[in-house]
């Protein structure tokens, strides 16, 4: 046995561009062999990156792969394990890795597990794989796996009886909430039993609303984290095998996140790689002087930098001057241009429009989404004359419940806290005063109750359960699956919960027209929770 | 060999309402023992309906078929097939059909082949079944197949090989453009090949954006038609078996639509179901004059009656007198509530706010969004205040290149045009009209120019190329999958070609949020061409 070096590259493609990622790789493949690297893994499908969706369907897919391998093969010196789409003469694909040296295909793999659950739909694209890759190297045996076939047990048993040393890993593996320490919590056990290291790389960056953390690790047989990647973004390690030990050298892991610093990153990074890729110069967003709009702006300004950002506040006759006060002061501590366009004269042309038609008919919610639709046209209108992308502000509790205005507050390309609950916006947004000496948020924006203010004196809380109980439900009924009973059950109000249950069944309309967002949850709407709008399901049980 | 009868039912279920679907499928078993049925053969998954999507995740979905099962004993003296999800002891769910009698379940069968193509995700919820059922009653042998199963010639071959006389296949197939006529074509060779006779039951009715179209059958082993059930429409059949024949009774067939006949039903079925089981009371748009929103009032009208309807004319300065004279003439002739309401004093309103933002700036298309924007929430606060839901009127072209406002055209719950051509949309028109001595849309509508009315003497045409050309190259870019370089080579001009493709792609956005609308094709937006936001995909080859 000799000792030899091994490369990991957590890499973020650029969904569906072949050529770039491509040539990515290269350059990452020649950076490793220049650091002595004699192999070094890829994530899955690194070609085209994860997930391309229907652009699999293309049919030049196969031609630019081809492409892609003749590209490739200018790399020396070095194997090469990546991911790419295989198609076998009948015209089907399979998610494979090929093992490539000086041009040379030395092997191909076929996943054998099709992940079809949460927000992946491989079965729409791909056949399954029957057999296990297996190959000698530098006098080590390797294995391969992709992602969720490292979660069957059957398949990793298969495996471990073919006597491999390490097994390469690669991954799309989307980031939710305690997921980096969950896989390689996991990891860990399945390595210690099956008496094989494992190398994991995962794909890293935001593409639409998935977040793919990277957190890659390698884990020695007996347990050890001898590499663990940091989260959000891209790395290249190079790791010496110690024949002695038979693993890898332990190097010092990336400082583990909590839970609020790997959200509140999370989101960094998925604003950025939207905003990036998609184009756009900067990004705007309307500043009430609440909460979820100071985080929102906090976050783009991280992503961003302060000269990307612009920011408006739109007050109305139920403005309190402490919104326009703190609107104010937000974004002078954050840098940004600001704004203030007042809404009266738009919501009173609506009104003497809509009399004729609304006569003596009572004031409802008809007149408070007039406000929200104002603000919104106005957002849209500074997007389209300048270029900047309109971020939307709402939280994952008022898109469950519908609290939220669509073609007003709900107008946006990219929903920040889409799948943030408000009980972690309040929490995000301690966490990010708790950076800087002089806290970016103004206190007052935390500790006052939320209000959309579209009604004198109003609060949520007129509409909706306080937020921790109001989150508590959602999070039962949403994550957890349970049933009206179930909730009830555990001791919260029987009213209220039908009440709020009713109304994350009745707004599916709403969340299927609103802007995508990142998903950190392991329920995020849309991709991830698929429900029909037209939906005779009653609750209950 | 016997005689005896078989009903089969073209049954619209409520998508997951499986108590009132279950009352209904009683209710018809027990008209069909009436008329002397000695079987009843219902549509895939009919308990549930079709697709169900992630309701089939929740827990109670078990508990819920067992009082399902419960309900359906009470039918006595005929042999109910039906759908519903079938659960084994291990949690995993398969797409199965029951034999029941008097209460007592027969027997079972699994579906073999999962369908995850274009709007069909199966493996996300289900096995697969991996054996026949084949079950001897009233002198015949009878076997059972789940609509794809029928598409797959091995199951098919491995079915006939067991010496079924009539096979029984459950579907939930969504209709496209010419489907019905292609599955009784196709299905007629399989009956003549293999020697059996084929029941042919299929869901009808719409859901969300799927249309079920119905249009069941049943099929000689000779290949003779014995009964040709109507599209678009709920039917209950009982047909003789003729042992001398060693068929079914040929029975007169319903009459055959001609393309545009199918189209325009399947869109009034979509409509009426979606508007009604969404429970609104009736629906309102917007009239510009202009051949989208004619169509859509009248299919509108055709889905719901008149009195539901409520047609609004919001002109601006660059509205032609003749677009608001006929849009009050079309109002007329169909009898729906018609309002005008003048956007003038809003667009200056916003123009006014927007001016110490906006400067010296050039116009450009973002006053013309204004505008858009202004009748949206127009649209909006009229639908908020009274209960109608707003139809979206845009159709697939302007949809697919972006020739559209977000928030302002695109405001809507159900977009009636959104999956057809705009050449399309023109004979459509022509359809309609030719139904009726008077014609419901005004010749003028349907010859002058499409405009969108944004700016002076504007015609689609100074932004697009003319329809028949955009609309072929969209559909070989959409439908066909063809690449730049291929569309190029057919003769179609190179800028232009290119141009109409960069709009398609980089207007993935805006679809995202736009309403959902029935799907007529065979690549219809959203649910069936699945395509990332971020695209690094290049045109080309």
């Amino acid at each position: 046995m000799k000792s030899f070096k091994i490369a990991l590259a957590q890499f973020s493609p650029y969904i569906g561009n072949i050529e770039s990622n491509v040539q990515k790789m290269v350059e990452l493949a020649q950076a490793a062999q220049k650091q002595n690297a004699d192999l070094i893994v890829f994530p899955e499908l690194s070609t085209v990156g994860y997930p391309a969706e229907d652009l699999l369907l293309r049919p030049s897919l196969s031609k630019r792969t081809a492409q892609a391998f003749e590209q490739l093969s200018q790399v020396k010196d070095i194997v090469m394990v990546f991911g790419f789409v295989n198609q076998n003469e009948h015209g089907q694909r399979f998610n494979a890795a090929a093992v490539m040296k000086d041009g040379n295909i030395l092997g191909i793999y076929n996943k054998q597990n099709l992940a079809d659950h949460s927000v992946l739909d491989e079965s729409r694209y791909f056949h399954e794989g029957h057999q296990h890759l297996v190959f000698d190297y530098l006098g080590h045996k390797f294995g391969i796996l992709i992602c969720e076939d490292l979660w069957s047990i059957q398949t990793v048993q298969q495996l471990a009886q073919l006597k491999v040393e390490s097994v390469l890993v690669l991954n799309a593996s989307p980031y939710e909430v305690g997921k980096p320490q969950h896989r390689t919590n996991a990891i860990q056990a399945v390595c210690k039993q099956f008496n094989f290291n494992v190398i994991y790389a995962n794909q890293v960056g935001g593409q639409d609303d998935l977040i793919f953390d990277g957190s890659s690790f390698v884990i020695n047989q007996n347990g050890d984290v001898a590499l663990q990647a940091a989260s959000f973004k891209e790395e290249l390690h190079v790791l010496a095998f110690e024949p002695e030990n038979k693993g890898y050298k332990v190097t010092p892991a990336a400082p583990a996140l909590d839970t609020m610093a790997e959200i509140y990153q999370s989101l960094v990074m998925a604003t950025r790689d939207y905003v990036q890729r998609s184009g756009f110069n900067g990004v705007i967003l309307g500043l009430s002087g609440g909460i979820d709009s100071a985080l929102t702006l906090a976050i783009a300004v991280d992503a961003l930098g302060a000269d990307k950002v612009q920011a408006v506040m739109m007050p109305y006759t139920y403005t309190a001057a402490m919104s326009v006060e703190d609107a104010a002061e937000q974004a002078k501590r954050m840098g940004v241009t600001f704004g203030v366009a007042e809404i009266h004269p738009i919501v009173n042309s609506f009104m003497q429009t809509l009399y004729p038609f609304f006569g003596n008919t009572p004031a409802d919610s008809t007149e408070e989404n007039l406000q929200a639709r104002a603000r919104g046209t106005l957002l849209m209108g500074l997007s389209n004359k300048f270029g900047n992308l309109v971020l939307s502000t709402g939280n994952k509790s008022e898109l469950a419940v519908g609290y939220c205005t669509l073609y007003g507050d709900m107008v946006g390309g990219f929903a920040v806290l889409k799948d943030v609950y408000k009980t972690i916006v309040f929490e995000l947004a301690k966490y990010r005063n708790s950076l800087e000496e002089t806290p970016v948020i103004p206190p007052r924006v935390i500790s006052r109750p939320p209000s959309a203010e579209l009604r004198p004196d109003q609060t949520d809380q007129d509409a909706l359960p306080p937020y921790d109980i109001l989150d508590a439900i959602l999070y039962a009924y949403i994550e957890e699956d349970q049933s009206q009973d179930e909730i009830i059950a555990k001791g919260f109000n029987k009213d209220v919960v039908a009440k709020v249950i009713q109304m994350v069944d009745r707004n599916e309309y709403k969340r299927r027209q609103g802007a995508i967002g990142p998903r950190i949850s392991s329920r995020a709407f849309s991709r991830e929770r698929r429900y029909p709008i037209v939906n005779g399901w009653k609750p209950g049980v």
